[in-house]
């Protein structure tokens, strides 16, 4: 139609070739969704798992993805550096993985949040980095599991003290600062308050004695995936006797702050040459969703 | 910590200011993913309904859109162009609309699909486009408006041909030409094929006059939702005797080919004074929803 | 040859159609460059003029510019908003015209300021800047010229305190003050500082009184080049009395914060239009640089 | 004023960090421009020369640049990747550089080109490439450099066949095509036409034969600087016999294409590290000129 030169209004946003394609998800106003949906603090596994799940299926949609990695509200994939897909156009990749996420963690919430009602859409806002080099790349992700132990440390800490802690107000104080919030609860500013002045100026160690000083609990204990995130990956699996192997994508909570970490895993940053790359882990319910079906599955306590 | 400074490679990507901003969505694979769910040929309104219901969760969360026009598989959203949202920021603005499209979509499906599973999550990709001026915004919505035009006439005259049509192929090329698509569904492609030959060439006054000669069907009785799509946008309404008003976003299926449309509706350019615009359409679904719980509505019947 | 596919690293920079296209470019440390070659304090009417020239110089080599407007040691140029000049690439469109306007400066240096040695390449930055529509594209004119007025004036009443001031230090603070600027020349710090603390907070009012009163000079009889800028633009002229008439490049003076100056010249924003656009003005050096040589030229008296 | 929000129209241009930035700039219609000014067929080696010593200029001034590659009418110029110039702005960088090039290209023109007057300002084009790392750096180099050797062989043949060949045309086929060309320069396009079709489809070792058979002419003994086009980079350089050093910026002409020049060249990719990094080529024009001044020079001799 006559009309039809607005199409050339459209830019080309093509990505630089050569370079590490980051796409960082995160979710939008999360601190009001957890509290809607009755997200428990400062971890819900079953949340996380969503999270997981819905990359999983990201992850299973768009081959040329060599890695994800989730933590709280967010998650991170990286496209290959040689990706070609919608001939690297940032808005076709931006928004595919945004929409398939966001859609996939809709489609799963009765899967793993069966009990609670989602009570609305949620939605996530999305960005492209580009990574020039494996260094940076690196650093990329070591900035993202960084960030999961500063706050899962903190977060623990503080929801100890505020859940379990001797922070009992006075009666005088308890009046002026309970505050009904949205949902009906009722929190305690006071403590809040306290457990946020307790924590002010602590450094790690100070926080690992608090909780196991006053509360005998020992971090090194809790979750891996509260302490590291969940990190997607494709690796082989054994599948039967016959030593046959199957591509799958598998989830673990590794340390990826080591450099061992990341020399182990050189094959991480190309998608072909996983012939040395087996899986020996545990079964996870993302793996043994995609073994399911193929010809016979090795036991998952094996 | 000190892998922070790779959020540095985050860059910029602010928008020209004064500038409309369109957001236009489009389903991935949608050819398929109409047939896996059993949509009408050419088209399904409960699909389409979904679609505007999305599309109206959208427009409700973001108050700087100003219209949203849908068909198809496929949505544009229109900001203000004075819009500040994000600071204008591209990925935020493109991603948080997409997101938030998708995951409605997939929420709302059941309301509206309700017979129908949704067997797994869709996706729609996303792209920011720039109009700098009131003619070629204008323009681009006829653009997708005269879209509905070609398309639906082609589709209508073609599934017709196709489902209704005495094209009966012989017995022989019957054999020949049956091939069982995905999901059960067999169709003869020689006829399919007949369809096309027979559209190959026409103009308009041609395929209204086969709908109408061969199929008694007179195509400007089509719904008015095949025939020019859908536009959402915001209008006041009176919800009282007391002459008060409420703002609604309304769904409308008004010929935007004309320049009559755009000379009545000037105000759409603009949030602020919709005074003088006020809503005497039906009382559909989606305004309804809006009115249910203010005081007191004017009943549907007006 | 195998390393062809390097290319493929040049990205798409193609600017958004239908808007108006703004190259500014300004000169690289002038301060050092205006001492360098002893510019005039505060104005320099050689200086002025070969930036003007060099203007000119791009103006006739790139059609498709609008207007051109400079001041001090900067010049704006305006490209039309449906020019396709190198389809609307971005780099093209700015370096071209930033060498242009480089080269020219420095090739027709000795036709404006033949008594004093160029004595290195001199340089400017440039950049392209949109805008979306004609109210926006004036303000900018607007700033631009304002821009003028503001430096203008304040530099006017600096340097006639400084130079013409009674601002004489006592012995023993001149002793203190004065120093060797670099070229030789000697400043008197303590009559620089004297003269900023004296306009310090004084608005317009004030330092035309200061001229006035103090120094008997009235800013209105200011040179127009000084205190407006340049403009340059295409109009017609009437080359001889057989009424024919010539397009040319004319440098002009005028008060662009008015609004009725737009009005009457609603043609710039369009190359097309000039026919009741005649110039009348007075013949410049510019001008008549362009008319050498064609039939005949109406005598500059005229 | 009330105009500055004009300013918000400038949007970011900052570079992605870490990677390496070229800049390459070219002459804009140099075909016409070396004909205007009698440049010598194929090669000019004064053009070649006034080339780089703009381009040494260029490097003179932006110490971050590691390399200036020349030939022909172009040049480029390599930043390290993690140069910080001007917050890495786009067109800062690119206009700054082309702005510094064309001026001085201009400035110099009499220092070389002595005898011939410029007739008018040339311009150059330039824009910028990213390179995230230095495989494709060095490839973008090499491509550079195959390009000098393509063109040159082929400009060399073509021209040997034209000025010194036997394609003497009969007197009736002289007549039908000499042409005057602009500057009053005739050539026979019998001539040229029966030079390109006797090139045509053939590789480079039937041109070197051509030379050598025909014309006794030996390609290797060609001038390096016509061959291979000219490197700029710092090299360090005894200054006296005391042993001490002094950082300069060198012309060579050196094999690129050889991987052995990247391997001896590992520090050009760092400007830091120069110390084993000694220069024991010829003296240059440009090298001497930087040494000029500096306490002892080793005699040009050495
Ligand atoms: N209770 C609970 N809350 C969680 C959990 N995971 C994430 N959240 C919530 C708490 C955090 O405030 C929020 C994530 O922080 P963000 O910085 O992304 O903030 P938020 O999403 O509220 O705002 P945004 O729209 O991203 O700017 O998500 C969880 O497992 N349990
Ligand atoms: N049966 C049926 N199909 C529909 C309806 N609305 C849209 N579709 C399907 C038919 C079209 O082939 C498709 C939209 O065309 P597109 O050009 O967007 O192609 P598609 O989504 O397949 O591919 P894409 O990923 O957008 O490139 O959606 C409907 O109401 N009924
Ligand atoms: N004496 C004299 N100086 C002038 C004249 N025109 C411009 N200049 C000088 C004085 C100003 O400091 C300077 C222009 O100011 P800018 O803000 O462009 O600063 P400058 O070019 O020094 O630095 P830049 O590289 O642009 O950031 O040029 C003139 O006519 N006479
Ligand atoms: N005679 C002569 N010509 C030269 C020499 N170096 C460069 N040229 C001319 C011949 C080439 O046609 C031209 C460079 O080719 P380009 O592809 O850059 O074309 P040109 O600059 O004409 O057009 P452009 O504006 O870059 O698209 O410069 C030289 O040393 N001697
Ligand atoms: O963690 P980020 O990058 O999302 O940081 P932020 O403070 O949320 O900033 P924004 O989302 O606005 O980029
Ligand atoms: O209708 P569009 O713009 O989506 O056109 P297309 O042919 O699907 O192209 P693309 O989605 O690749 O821009
Ligand atoms: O007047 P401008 O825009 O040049 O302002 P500036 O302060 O010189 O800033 P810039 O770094 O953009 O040249
Ligand atoms: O050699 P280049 O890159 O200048 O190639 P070109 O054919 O001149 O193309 P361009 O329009 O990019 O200058
Ligand atoms: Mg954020
Ligand atoms: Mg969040
Ligand atoms: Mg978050
Ligand atoms: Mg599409
Ligand atoms: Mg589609
Ligand atoms: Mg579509
Ligand atoms: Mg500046
Ligand atoms: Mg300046
Ligand atoms: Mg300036
Ligand atoms: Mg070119
Ligand atoms: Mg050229
Ligand atoms: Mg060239």
């Amino acid at each position: 139609s006559s009309f039809e030169y607005v199409k050339k209004f459209e830019l080309d946003d093509t990505l630089l070739p050569n370079t590490w394609i980051v796409v960082r998800l995160d979710g939008k106003c999360f601190h009001k969704f957890a509290d809607d949906h009755n997200f428990k603090k400062p971890n819900d596994l079953r949340a996380l798992k969503l999270m997981n799940y819905a990359a999983f299926s990201v992850m299973r949609d768009f081959s040329d993805l060599l890695m994800g990695f989730g933590q709280s509200d967010e998650y991170s994939f990286v496209f290959k550096k040689d990706c070609n897909l919608y001939k690297r156009r940032a808005a076709k990749l931006l928004t595919t993985i945004t929409s398939k996420f966001s859609t996939s963690y809709t489609y799963y919430w009765n899967k793993f949040l069966g009990d609670q009602q989602l009570l609305y859409p949620p939605s996530f806002d999305g960005r492209i980095v580009l990574y020039p080099n494996e260094d940076t790349l690196i650093d990329y992700m070591k900035w993202r599991q960084a960030d999961v132990h500063i706050n899962n440390l903190y977060n623990t800490t503080f929801w100890t003290l505020v859940q379990e802690g001797k922070l009992s107000p006075t009666q005088a104080s308890f009046n002026c600062y309970v505050i009904t919030l949205n949902k009906g609860h009722s929190f305690n500013f006071y403590i809040l308050f306290q457990a946020e002045k307790r924590l002010c100026g602590t450094v790690s160690a100070d926080k690992n004695e608090i909780l196991f000083k006053e509360f005998n609990i020992n971090y090194n204990n809790e979750l891996e995936i509260f302490k590291r995130g969940t990190l997607l990956f494709r690796k082989n699996i054994n599948i039967d006797e016959s030593n046959k192997c199957s591509t799958v994508i598998v989830d673990v909570h590794d340390d990826m702050l080591k450099d061992s970490f990341w020399k182990d895993h050189k094959d991480l940053f190309t998608i072909k040459s996983k012939q040395h790359f087996i899986y020996n882990g545990p079964m996870t319910e993302i793996i043994s969703a995609q073994l399911h079906g193929r010809k016979s599955v090795i036991p998952e306590t094996t």
